[in-house]
């Protein structure tokens, strides 16, 4: 039996029993959300604060009805209208609203590190869950995306899956590199330009590709990653229409896949320069059932980790 | 027995019956609000997404409260602060949010017709309600004000209103008239400066006047419109005191409509320009009345669209 | 037996029973916290409105907190983003507001005096509540200073506390120092530069010093208050460092202090301007605590004015 989880900053050499009772908690969540007409009561009386740094509505949104349909109280501290950006002032912050009593508090940073930067220095009680920082993890996303795998493919031995785009920068590439290989994945493949690509010692247990029409070739399931505009520059297909037809995935391209593949993206979406609309669109696209898994996954997290 | 409301974006060709349904429900939920001393638990699991295009604090609060006093939970989607603000980004970050399980969205944007665009794009299962959007529709409003109407003046058939102002640009005229005529009014007037009078086939079942003194004659109820300043300028009265002077409602004026007419106005009042101090804090203004209702008949539309 | 409080705008002429009824409820409501698993339901149905003219994340969120902990839904109206700020626009929009029936008004105001306006101008039946108006009253601050001591030393009769900083403009001051007459405290000093005392008929039950090592000698707490860096200026000792010296609480001071003083700050702190990290980390250092009893302070007014 695996311990109960205090704190959520990264998947990396989190137990595979661990990863797997997670994703089973979700489900157990997406039933008692499908069947009850009462919202849950396992967190009543808790309080989560949102403690996010970048903006970003789809996941605080994510995370504050998971805490909610918990029946926990949510605090939104919108950290970019505070005079605390940084440091000591910050740490003041914090300890200021555990004393209020916070249970849990979810931490989205640019900076990679931030969540165990918490971890240090967050009162004995408190939880802390990483929505994202840096591009080093973001564990919800990777819980969610082998959730949604799980429910098509359930034999992650047999599994081959393609994740592709701008590697290098993407924390949701690391967290499904980690929650993949937990699970047992047989074959997990990058693909980019090689400018967007980790450096050669990091996720050693992948391969490599630069040729999105091999690296698709026979897979079960594409995640496609969402470009920033600006890190386009820095590649050798400095225009979204170039891009779009070396690392693009279209109608053609999903062909090349095994029958069936699951098409996959953290969102949002960027149409016609990773993703066409076709595929998005599409019978295979996967894409809204992430973000309803998104829910759950974050509702189990929660329930693991607060409920008493 | 009319059906039970799917979707609420207009009060035109709405059948008597559906409305009637609505009122009571309204008046239900005021009883219901005044004698109890819990919360109701009506939507208790349910999620209602308040997405406002334009800024109103008034309307999303009332919406809000409606929505929370039946037990729903409530996630404010500020859209004008996010990235998405029209066409494919904006449908993708809807379905997104709708794939987190909402129940409903409150939508209030400039351009007309764009709740209508939700309800074509919207999954099944979600519910849109009109906010108010242009100059077409301000359903809820006209519900409220029917509402009140009513309680004074149940007799609808020996009803005779008048509607004043910029009656061109105001979405709640129109869906007052809508509700007005529904509900078999006997006589509804409109009156304003001939530049801010709507086209001369729209509304053709209404009186028409540009002398304020002669409209509002013998009249149960008063409605005044709020009047935009940059909207004066169009009228041939372009400046505050002259504006008040014709269409202004003092004391005087009102002593010409019947007697303890009803004074009625959307909010927020401008004191001085459409309407004297003396009249909205007088004893015939329902303006306080209505701002009451409206939370009620929230309540009743997400009711009825909600409950399980 | 006290009557029950109707608002709460000011500590000064509070009767003794009135102040130690809302801390023994205080006690009460951290020990239901404490031992209960549910959320408190004694307001449940009741909502509080947070109308916050000045920014305070701290405050607002604790009243926040407390609220939603005993079952009370909470509307946060920043009228700084809405076009009332004053006059009769602000009363338009708040009788607005009160008509969606509101419960109870937590107002914050750089104006002194602010909130006996709403509550002249408040409706029957709603409770004001003043979260802090300008240099005057922040009642429930002066509450949960006197809760903190309590804690610590519950005989007033033999208490000796010291205030030091910007008296000058400090509500928390004011609110103190009326707290603690009204139970009894038997010694209270202020102390800071001379141009950022009160005036001299100002609080006359105190003693007053300029020179912080007399100031402090023996005192059972001490109170420092947070220094707005611009009125510094105003000073004789310009600089952080001359400010820090002559008034700055360190451990060489603090050892001046009766033995196991308590350290009070009503946060946030300012590190090496008035108080060193050696201090605030401390442990005599009770602003932490200070924190955590606002909440129970503030759900004891709450619960006093609302419960039903």
């Amino acid at each position: 039996m695996s311990l109960r989880l205090r704190h959520l900053t990264t998947l990396e050499n989190l137990p595979r029993a661990t990863i797997e009772r997670l994703l089973d908690r979700a489900m157990s969540m997406r039933d008692a959300c499908a069947h009850g007409t009462r919202k849950l009561d396992l967190l009543t009386g808790r309080t989560v604060l949102n403690l996010f740094f970048e903006p970003s509505t789809r996941t605080r949104t994510s995370f504050e009805l998971a805490a909610r349909r918990l029946g926990a109280d949510v605090i939104n501290f919108d950290i970019g209208f505070s005079s605390t950006s940084k440091g000591e002032e910050l740490y003041d912050t914090l300890h200021t609203l555990e004393a209020m009593h916070l249970d849990a508090i979810v931490v989205r940073h640019k900076v990679s590190g931030t969540p165990e930067e918490l971890v240090r220095h967050a009162m004995s009680g408190v939880s802390v869950i990483n929505a994202g920082d840096g591009n080093r993890a973001h564990p919800t996303q990777g819980l969610l995306d082998v959730l949604t795998i799980r429910q098509h493919r359930p034999n992650f031995e047999d599994l081959s899956v393609v994740i592709c785009g701008d590697v290098k920068h993407s924390r949701v590439a690391r967290s499904d590199v980690h929650a993949l290989k937990a699970l047992g994945a047989r074959d997990i493949r990058l693909c980019g330009p090689a400018a967007l690509m980790p450096d050669e010692d990091e996720l050693p247990s992948c391969q490599r590709f630069t040729n999105f029409d091999e690296a698709i070739k026979g897979v079960d399931a594409v995640i496609m990653l969402r470009l920033q505009k600006e890190r386009m520059i820095a590649t050798d297909l400095p225009d979204e229409q170039a891009y779009f037809e070396h690392f693009g995935l279209d109608n053609r391209r999903l062909a090349l896949a095994g029958k069936g593949a699951l098409v996959m993206h953290p969102g949002p979406i960027n149409r016609g320069i990773e993703i066409a609309s076709e595929v998005a669109d599409g019978p295979q696209s996967k894409i809204l059932e992430q973000v309803g898994n998104g829910v759950f996954v974050r509702m189990a997290v929660l329930g693991e980790m607060l409920a008493r």
